[in-house]
């Protein structure tokens, strides 16, 4: 078997960490691992496979010798370094918002639309966390029922925002334990024991970019420019799992049990619907699973052919990590 | 002025307290005050204006003497205890579920349909906490455009559960942080770190009561029955305010500028929405707030005559104790 240089850049992040576990987890076969980061972080040791390796920083020909390079160091820094990896001969895989919307960047969650890998020019993107586990569910019901409108209201882990930003709950929960006044600095308002409006900066018309990523990326995923969405993305006092309170109408009818049918056989995607016995998803389930899961899933009797859901997905696995590594491995097992 | 006998029936609970002190801060003229609890409660003290007054239990006659009785007791007690208030001469206004949507029953916003308080048989039914506060913002929206349709996701507060509730979280973060194990009791699971799917039992059709409370108080109070409203009620870590993620399709056309506008004259209601500066309403804002909180209204581009907006308040004084007094203060000024 073919084995593959592989960079990760970004290597000491949340999700850079995830990705070198999900790397050795799933034996994916690599010939030279390079882990890579800014500058503070050049010369620390990281631990992969019982093997040390030495953080390197970005320098000119530091992916000339990478075949597949997994970026996750936000849409900025992308901007300025992944041309380069792409230059050096690397195809990159980056998981930041910096080229998700560009022709000729396919945006890809394997189990949907991985034939659009065919069509990278050397960079592939990674769609935004809460998007991934949004079309996983939406893509059989659109397939089979066709679907006209969507409602969006996210319930997002800290976690999504990066190692500050857990350490801030941390520390938030931590003084209010002691009685200690609460600070706030990775966010503009206290996070612990709080739900704030506000992910990403905000943009045009009074949304803010993560509501805009959950408008726009689905169209290009689901290839329909015309799919009818509207977000507002939460962030909550949770450390991992993003979940979401989904509205969807639908063109065709479809029965409650046929929807459920639909979800449950869906690759990457679990049904968990058992309300006697109050089992429906839940974020702190997602810590310890790769599925994209879904229930609460119900008729909503305010007009036809519409029905809510409550989805879930570790953020940080699935949403961003497993799903780049996923693309990885459908690019080179498809060569 | 005339003074009245006040009973607070529920007066040891979350909502039961937020009463005896709203009655006084707000002077409500009190001649004889009683505060009755559950047997184990009894005997207790309880002090409100500087004086102590003992905890009572329930018996026959303990409401002979009352004009109004405010219950904060929960469903099953107020469904045995109301009717027997009611017929040894005291006006009921009940916090429960147990009588909202019985005819003959007004269920009260004072700024809404204050005029409905002349319709009571004995019982002032108080609307639910996560209704008072979408109504009180839907109101100047339905009037000036009418409404077709609201899609509702909420973030609730652990204290719409009561004191148990309160502390199943602060013990559970206390845990967390000594690492110890998470104990849950008063919730299905835990809620630290969490959000719940899942407030009061499940119903019909697979909603909670608490969705099915949404879809129902609303219609009641804004007197139409055909108003289309469909809900998602999420617990999520938060001590005090409830969140809501509102969609709403009006019938005539508008500007966000005339929908902030109509809503901030609105009674009650205080729109917060300075993107720029980061300022949108809070659940933690809503614990010094006695007014319903509206913030990011924008336009929902995926249909016409559609916007989206964030509405917070404080779950134990506007949407259960205030509004309660509130309901007395209208029905003694107005007598």
């Amino acid at each position: 078997m073919k084995e593959y240089n592989v960079a990760v850049v970004g290597a000491t992040g949340v999700v850079g960490s995830e990705m070198l576990k999900i790397l050795a987890e799933r034996n994916f076969p690599i010939n030279n691992l390079q882990v890579i980061a800014s500058e503070k972080s050049a010369g620390k040791k990281i631990l992969f496979n019982n093997n040390e390796y030495f953080v390197e920083p970005v320098k000119p020909g530091v992916f000339s010798e990478v075949d597949i390079a997994l970026f996750s160091i936000g849409s900025l820094p992308s901007k300025k370094i992944v041309p380069q990896a792409v230059k050096e001969g690397a195809v990159v895989i980056d998981n930041s918002n910096a080229f998700r919307m560009d022709e000729g960047v396919p945006l890809v969650v394997p189990e949907i639309n991985g034939d659009q890998l065919k069509n990278h020019q050397g960079i592939i993107a990674n769609p935004n966390c809460s998007t991934i586990q949004l079309v996983l569910a939406l893509k059989p019901i659109y397939d089979k029922f066709g679907i006209k409108r969507i409602v969006i209201s996210t319930y997002q882990a800290v976690s999504g925002t990066g190692k500050a930003a857990i350490n801030e709950l941390e520390e938030q929960i931590k003084d209010f334990n002691e009685k200690k006044i609460i600070k706030s600095k990775v966010y503009p308002h206290q996070i612990a024991f709080n739900a704030l409006p506000h992910i990403d900066v905000f943009a045009a018309d009074g949304y803010t970019n993560e509501e805009l990523k959950l408008i726009r990326e689905p169209r290009k995923i689901l290839n329909d420019d015309d799919l009818a969405i509207t977000s507002t993305a939460v962030r909550i006092p949770v450390f991992y799992g993003h979940s979401e309170s989904v509205n969807v109408e639908t063109v065709k009818a479809f029965s409650v049990e046929e929807l459920k049918e639909e979800i449950n056989q869906m690759e990457g995607v679990k049904v968990i619907d058992k309300i006697v016995d109050n089992q429906y998803p839940l974020a702190i389930m997602a810590e310890e699973l790769d599925e994209v899961m879904v229930g609460r899933i119900r008729r909503d009797n305010s007009q036809d052919n519409t029905f809510n859901m409550w989805i879930v997905a570790n953020n940080l696995r699935k949403g961003a990590a497993l799903n780049a590594i996923q693309i990885a491995e459908k690019l080179i097992y498809s060569i």
